[in-house]
């Protein structure tokens, strides 16, 4: 069963578009396909204040716990339903709930920095990098904070030019030589989302009759 | 029938891999498919002598001659075949000869600057871009061009510095940002290979059942 699962890992910067490529084609396999967000596997901080959590870099490799989304991959491409950990950002801490995910067809995963590391890298069958220009890409931020998460544009500002753009310029972007397809504009990219579902029905109706019963 | 025939532009810098993956994707359409270089719409050039023509700049927009191919593409898209141009690279013009081109339920176009002309783009369902190293690049032509063809590097540098990377740089790399998907290192990309045919094969199976007989 192992090879049964078919993993396509979504990654790019913050505004990219990558979430709603994500869903848009998690949207055409609904039935058929899991969808795991690295968001969900932020580090459990116990240890520190509220106080402290807020200042930590969220934007860096190593706020994301991928000792434990390479084991919770390992099961799914096993054939094996996990229960993913939920983040909650209010209290910037990873929260009591999880989350259930069955194995199915195809799983997407998605997040910034989900091709910096190599054993997730590995576990893709196909990388995608979202490359918008970054000027589109903080305007989208700002609208997204700031209408609908009733920020400031100050905060937005110092978020964005103290971690954000940095870890973008040093990690992010460097994740784009990994990728075997890049989408301009992501979910705003009718025409690359046409194609690659197409894609995706065809290879998984290729390699494969059954689906995973997990 | 004028929109049974998907157009697909391929465009990309020299020793990108555009031209081994538009055959690759002909080749899994073998039959359905129809490829047209625009190298083949290089412009006739009898009012200049042989010396005058080794000296043109073949790498600017202005080297082809675009409005006969927008010609030709509206025959094509109106389900009519065409005679295209062949050009005689050994004396750097026009030959006299022609090669005949059905419309079929695929259309490939590739070239260098396929993207620069707006008629050519708004006439493209699918607009892809091959996105290599220029480095990688420049190695791919000098192998090309002194072991396959029997150049001296200083020749193929020459050529290189002075127009091949100034037009890559101020007109191919500019028609990026038309692309619906860019695909790293083109025809050596199985995994987009496999994505791109399956997605083509989905689209055309979906938007009609019946190819033009033309």
């Amino acid at each position: 069963m192992g090879t049964d699962v078919y993993v396509v890992g979504i990654a790019g910067g913050t505004g990219s578009g990558k979430t709603a490529l994500t869903r848009a084609l998690h949207g055409r396999f609904a039935g058929d396909s899991s969808l795991i967000s690295h968001d969900n596997y932020y580090k459990r901080r116990d240890e520190l204040s509220y106080e402290q959590r807020t200042k930590l870099n969220y934007d860096h490799p190593s706020a994301f716990d991928n000792d434990l989304l390479v084991e919770h991959l390992d099961e799914l491409l096993g054939g094996r339903g996990v229960d993913i950990p939920v983040y909650d950002f209010a209290v910037h801490n990873r929260s009591a709930e999880a989350l259930r995910v069955a194995p199915r067809r195809i799983l997407f995963l998605e997040g910034l920095l989900l091709l910096d590391d190599a054993r997730l890298r590995e576990r893709c069958d196909l990388r995608i990098y979202v490359d918008t220009d970054a000027d589109v890409r903080i305007l989208r931020r700002v609208k997204r904070d700031v209408v609908e998460r009733g920020r400031t544009i100050e905060s937005v500002e110092r978020q964005y030019l103290a971690t954000v753009k940095p870890m973008h310029e040093q990690y992010v972007e460097a994740t784009k030589q990994y990728a075997d397809l890049v989408v301009p504009e992501g979910g705003y990219n009718e025409r690359a989302i046409e194609i690659i579902a197409g894609g995706l029905a065809a290879v998984i109706a290729r390699e494969s009759d059954t689906a995973p019963s997990g």
